[in-house]
């Protein structure tokens, strides 16, 4: 395959560059890698383990020559490593990130775009709830959604080409407004991962059900809540503050939906609880045929069948 | 192995009763397995799929010599099914259930249990969001705890017997008292399945953002909340029906600190998130210590690794 892009940065090395690296590497689809992380240990587990073709110590030489330059941090500084960048960036190069929130990101990043360099914001749905620069895997985009939000006026151009480059790690490519952007993955990630976080800490307050208790006994619906409790801190911390109007709003709805349940188990009302319950079985449904879950058994985790 | 019990009645058959079939059939621990369910359909495919050595269109045959009888119905019916069986049972029997509530069962069962049989109520925490006579696998209680609830008075052999048969079907098996274990379950299981079937529902409802694309951008926590809301409508409706108190207060607890994390989000009060969300990863990693998840990459469901 003819290269997408000759020379790719990857600035910040956890989950998603670790995986993009990967990905990039089974595709053939770059010529060389460059990677730079904040963290002297991050750069030196990258080196130790094979993680980008060089590994830099300063961040201005990992995006010198770069044609791709993908910023993978936390999306509370995106603004900050954009302008500390932006002097060394080569001109007709394009910018883009992985941020799991967009208004946010563009209003950040565009103030220090120099002239002739393009950015096209992006955003993978795609992760598991591991971190750092060993957990990436080259399969972790395959299938899944990539959401492009490009500013208004991006070169069409720019736009096309990384929308082959996610094609190519394996995704699917959609572009989508930014606000709009927002109110989805509200909806779709961030009030579920707050909520998940929310009942995993009741559960360690409780003081009548001891921590090992909750620990031995999680086999149910606790255990899936643990997973998308485990996600990254920093992350999730600048993904509610800067999806702030989006996510109080999800979280709202769901409240007074909550006590509508609550009010109904309280009552006796079964008909509202099985009503209420089949409609939720239905969208199931609906995604396992969208094609954006598996329908295994035992919620897919390597429980065996019968004979 | 010498068998546990000679005769072994499944009294509804759905996930849980298929999968003891199963698992039964691969221990060879008891002579014959008689089944019954109340639907036709169901009887008729579990014939079809040779699911139990005999399977009764009377629940009378079912459980007729059988020396121990597992309840397998929603947790609503359990008493009058008992008061069906009760005048068939054969004198020192045992009969059991594996409903996920275990007060209000006792209290259903208990007026009808006749002179001379033993009741001893049983809780696998073993699950999947699929449901039907086609959705079992022996595997399914492997290393997962299995509760048993003895009521006071209860025969010592009784409780040893059944404690052997659910370890010889794969389990780790604890006793607990009836009011402490629906407390466990309203934290590890109750309540996280009502948050989920709740967030389903918000989404659906969601005008501004379609169906299709909330089913479309799953990949992230929302996937994780429709597996669990997938579970079967019935027996979840009667699990909140009957463990009223404790998940309500649990709910209660749970909507307690969602306000905080919400007024935190409101705040900008990043230390706060990032603390709690420090402390719910903790948590998970004690889970996975205590053996009852894995470890797996992108949540266990066969993503793959880096070469």
């Amino acid at each position: 395959m003819a290269h997408i892009y000759d020379r790719v940065a990857l600035i910040g090395l956890g989950l998603i560059a670790s995986s993009m690296f990967w990905a990039m590497r089974r595709g053939g689809i770059v010529a060389e890698v460059t990677g730079f992380a904040r963290s002297a240990e991050t750069r030196d587990t990258a080196r130790e383990i094979g993680l980008c073709d060089v590994v830099y110590d300063d961040i201005i030489d990992a995006v010198r020559d770069a044609d791709l330059v993908v910023l993978c941090v936390p999306v509370g500084v995106m603004g900050s490593v954009m302008q500390q960048i932006a002097g060394a960036l080569k001109p007709g190069a394009t910018v883009t990130d992985v941020g799991s929130v967009k208004r946010d990101v563009i209003a950040q990043v565009l103030p220090h775009l120099p002239e002739g360099v393009h950015f096209v914001a992006g955003h993978p749905l795609a992760g598991t709830e591991h971190s750092g620069p060993r957990s990436g895997f080259a399969e972790l985009f395959d299938n899944r959604w990539c959401l492009l939000v490009p500013a208004e006026g991006s070169d069409p151009e720019a736009i096309a080409r990384l929308r082959a480059y996610w094609e190519a790690l394996g995704s699917n490519v959609e572009e989508m407004e930014a606000e709009h952007h927002d109110l989805v993955v509200a909806v779709t990630s961030h009030a579920p991962h707050l909520i998940a976080y929310t009942m995993v800490g009741v559960a360690d307050d409780l003081r009548r059900v001891t921590d090992g208790e909750v620990i031995k006994y999680s086999a149910g619906g606790f255990r899936d809540f643990t997973r998308i409790a485990a996600s990254d801190p920093t992350m999730w911390r600048d993904v509610f503050l800067t999806n702030k109007d989006a996510t109080l709003e999800i979280l709202g709805r769901f409240t007074e939906e909550l006590f509508a349940l609550q009010r109904a188990i309280r009552q006796g009302d079964g008909d509202h609880l099985h009503a209420y319950f089949t409609r939720t079985r239905a969208i199931r449904r609906g995604i396992i045929e969208a094609g954006q879950d598996t329908d295994a058994q035992d919620f897919g985790r390597g429980g065996g069948r019968k004979p």
